[in-house]
């Protein structure tokens, strides 16, 4: 077995980590790691965990973790991963680590949006992006994931091959996302309140949001040429799912068998990675839940250009799901371990 | 593997048997039934299947499929499951009728209540009420099961322990009960809209409701005398969960202590009833996806009532899990088989 | 023109008084107090206002607002309207408190539910309950009127007329009631969030909610006897409005036809109670927006009870509607000024 | 008092302007028309409407509507309008269609993207695009308003000053558009019902939504040239608001401060067009239930587009409001007149 830690085990991508976890045949959790809620009882403050977790949570002290787990889960903001980790600890677990800290390689980068101050910049060059669908075997061979945002996830995958056959012109990428309201986190703050953000949708973030240079470098380094794109994310009323819209002018005159030849082959095998049929657009309802990311496109001849769509739960592959397997690759367990679940509809 | 049938595999309770039972090492579906989709793929209906299930949708037809099946379900409305069954049939598969068909003892009642002439009444004796928690031996032995209600399933198991003792006068007993949308099928009415659902709550079949004379004919058994009851649903603007606040008289002055160990004393060992601790309400979030019951109740000394509470996903544990539940037991399976998924939050 | 200031203008209460003022012809809006935003412009934080209302949020400072208006109202939690409140301020202005401060007349009930000690409690007597239908003229004379908590108000109208004719037994009131979430206010706590609210039912302060003894204390005074009800809230997953499903023994065979004359007479000349047609139950989102309160009821040969049920948007006649309504009975205006709006559906 | 004639009173948008016209202190709904209800009180089915309105629908038929009131309003699917107009109907009243019919001046274009044959192409140069805040002299004199689509209205404005003044080149124009649900209209369709709308988002119609045409021949004329563009519609779980994104390319370097002066130019005028202060986004919590239409831009110097947003109650200034702004142009009132209700929140 597996001996898991999470460190941010109250959020809602920590929340979402044990209830993938409970159904994983290889992996146990042993350390519900948390700062707001130590020494209270896990299934209180999560009480669909009632009789299914008894466990207590613990502080989120990564030394101590360390020396009792295989592999550490950080689910908190950006920062605090970078400023607990050590060589030593790197020696004894495997670190996936949801937050931004290791997923950009050029610090001044990270450094720049983040507005703060990269406290591990040693480990950064190592650290591998785990989008397991483009870095399989690295991830496997990895100490440290760094578990990609769920933006960047929804959005690359549906616009991976495209870019990387040269396709598209990346640097017409508009790249327009939506997402529920999970993304945004357990904190009190009024801007999430049932009566904000029900009946409500908004841009937020424009042509400023984190997640931007972060897309950037992984479309960079499949252009091979460096890649400005806009994004803009939405927050939309529902609890789960990322819808991406993006829009590119084509490079040359293509049918749609193309491309969706193109799609195949990069897809066909992978299991979570769902191109859909002919004129069936993404909806998020059909993912919840689950770790699929559904992709598809449509050609508008009149424009030049294509619209790629993608729909992923935000919680799952775009969080919990992806550092699970993540994981899995990293222990040598099936990919897909814990993740088989259909997804819920409705 | 035993093989399973559906009749009704395009409704809510249809596709969510197919959900669960995707994840059931034991079953396997070979004929997905429909009336309105025959001949097209299940996974253009439900898109969430997209490579997942590869069956076409075929016939309702109950002679034919009783012959390559071992088990149907009947996910369809009142009057069709009675229409389609006979002693052949019966001697080839068993039956787990989703519908109200086979709930009700006395065949007049249901006549009356259901406003339909009931087609195979010599059945009705045989069929057992398929609440595992009560009649789980019963069930065991059973052809035809009767699966429960949604709303008397959680109203009863609300209930059930202190009308069983004694503790409360079943005829002082109310339920208010609120449900999601998803309960009220995917037919196409105006009703059922997202507009009109939603940022709305209304009582509906006030008073007269069908699965009043349910609740109270398992009542009056546990009661063993005649209860009469009153019975009020609510639609709520969600998308899964009943609630059901239930009040009745105490017959005698007793202690939360004495309540709560009648409460355990009755659902200890049972895995999908979970009886909440002092002052946890139920809640719906905290069951969604999953075959738990939630319970609890709370003693109101300054009118002498006992407050009863229960919360409940409508699909799983009021439908297509508890239609699993009892398969289980139907086929010397694991009672929880395909049933252990973790509830999903948010 | 009434010129008004109102404590608390920036919660969800105070915010709805802003939006019914702006269209009431005899009243302007002097004074926007707030105790967060002082010195912000009001429409940057109510964005529908934007180039509606220019003021900036000025202090909670009922002193001072006495002396340049001619009514305030408190929309703030119990216990501030009280501390602030003095025989000069009475001197100079009219009172309407949304708070619940004034609505109980036995000052110890108050202490014992809301916990707190009464800061004021010489001028509870002098206070009129502001509930339009049943203390008209008392409220045309009043300095200060304790405006009706939200469950109240649509609890007491929907049963009032039996209650007073002694066609119930008082005592044998149980009422169900389910509310929207901007009741809650906007607080930022992590139980409102969009995330934990949505697809959710719960119970909350059963056998102890606050709004009790404010029920009791009106339904006692319609049935000249004292009365003890069972009082339950739900959450529900939306944003305005408030059902009341309430259950009571009748004292004799009645019929629907005399019922109806009962609701009729006491509400026929009330232009914001609409008592519906036969079997028409009353659904919040028939009334969001408006001061309308619609009410019905269904007698239950079987248990011999009768079920009412009210609808009613609880920032509209439950807090701010009810307050305006007040305000035009204190100074002479249409009972409806301000209050004409239609509801709004979808 | 102008006499108003609603052929699809019972649709969404047909009660819309039932609700602004009880509001509106110079017109009087005379007649109003439904296919579905003929006999029935329309209060029945609108049931906030119970007691403000006594009348009964009659059918749709625009000959001898013609003949009693001032004003028709079409609030039917493309089709019907132009197939009930003549000239003897235009002698007696005025027209404001809701529908596409008329919106469209190549008739080529309309019969291609809408599939249909239009059966009055005789009117088409007549009929004025009732975008008021461009078109306002031509609307007064008009007696056939094509009342703008709901996509169209919102996009234009929000493009419209950078189009006109030559900032941005058109033709790069991606317009990503999110609606609520009640834009699909009344009809009772699974695509529609709660539980596939709610927990969902999906882009629909792509690259070939009717609106486009609309949308680039009002651009074409700004811009004096053609403009063809991407157009984008999703369904977003709500029930009303329009929220659009548009990104371009801009045709020379530019300050905040310079595209500010800009928009301020064209809509300080404008009651009905708000542009926000810098770095705020348009919501749609912010206009629902009103006339207004919230504007904003950000500049991304990175990839030297700019991103231009608004927002907008799709039912009202997208339909109904905006036609109620057409007729008070047409019969002289002030254009404001029963329009003046500020946005409902929350």
């Amino acid at each position: 077995m597996i001996k898991v830690g999470i460190i941010g085990a109250t959020g809602y991508a920590g929340a979402e980590l044990v209830r993938l976890l409970l159904g994983h045949r290889e992996a146990e959790i042993v350390w519900y790691g948390s700062r707001s809620y130590v020494d209270e009882r896990y299934a209180k403050i999560y009480q669909n965990m009632f009789q299914l977790v008894d466990a207590k949570c613990m502080e989120d002290n990564m030394e101590e973790m360390a020396s009792k787990v295989d592999v550490i889960f950080t689910a908190t903001p950006q920062g605090l991963c970078a400023s607990l980790l050590n060589e030593d600890i790197l020696k004894k677990v495997k670190i996936v680590d949801l937050s931004a800290d290791f997923r950009i390689k050029d610090v001044k980068v990270y450094e720049k949006w983040y507005g703060i101050e990269h406290k591990a910049p040693q480990f950064i060059e190592e650290a591998i992006y785990g989008l397991c669908e483009v870095n399989r075997e690295a991830v496997k061979k990895a100490r440290i994931v760094a578990n990609p945002g769920c933006y960047p996830t929804c959005s690359f995958l549906s616009v991976y091959p495209l870019v990387k056959e040269g396709l598209i012109e990346p640097n017409t990428l508009i790249i327009d996302a939506k997402s529920g309201t999970s993304g945004a986190g357990r904190g009190a703050k009024v801007d999430n309140l049932f009566c904000e953000v029900n009946e409500n949708i908004k841009a937020y973030g424009v042509a400023g949001h984190r997640h931007t240079p972060e897309i950037e470098e992984q479309l960079s380094l499949a252009a091979k040429k460096e890649v400005v794109i806009n994004f803009t994310p939405h927050l939309v009323p529902m609890q789960r799912g990322i819808l991406v819209t993006a829009y590119a002018s084509l490079t040359r005159e293509v049918s749609y068998e193309e491309l969706k030849a193109v799609y195949d082959r990069y897809y066909q095998d992978e299991y979570f990675v769902r191109v859909l049929e002919k004129d069936v657009c993404p909806q998020t309802r059909w993912v919840e839940g689950s770790n699929f990311v559904d992709v598809n496109f449509k050609i508008d001849k009149r424009t030049n250009r294509v619209i790629m769509m993608g729909a992923m739960d935000n919680l799952v592959k775009g969080a919990a799901g992806q550092a699970v397997q993540n994981m899995n690759l990293m222990f040598g367990c099936e990919e897909a371990e814990g993740l088989l679940m259909a997804p819920l509809f409705p």
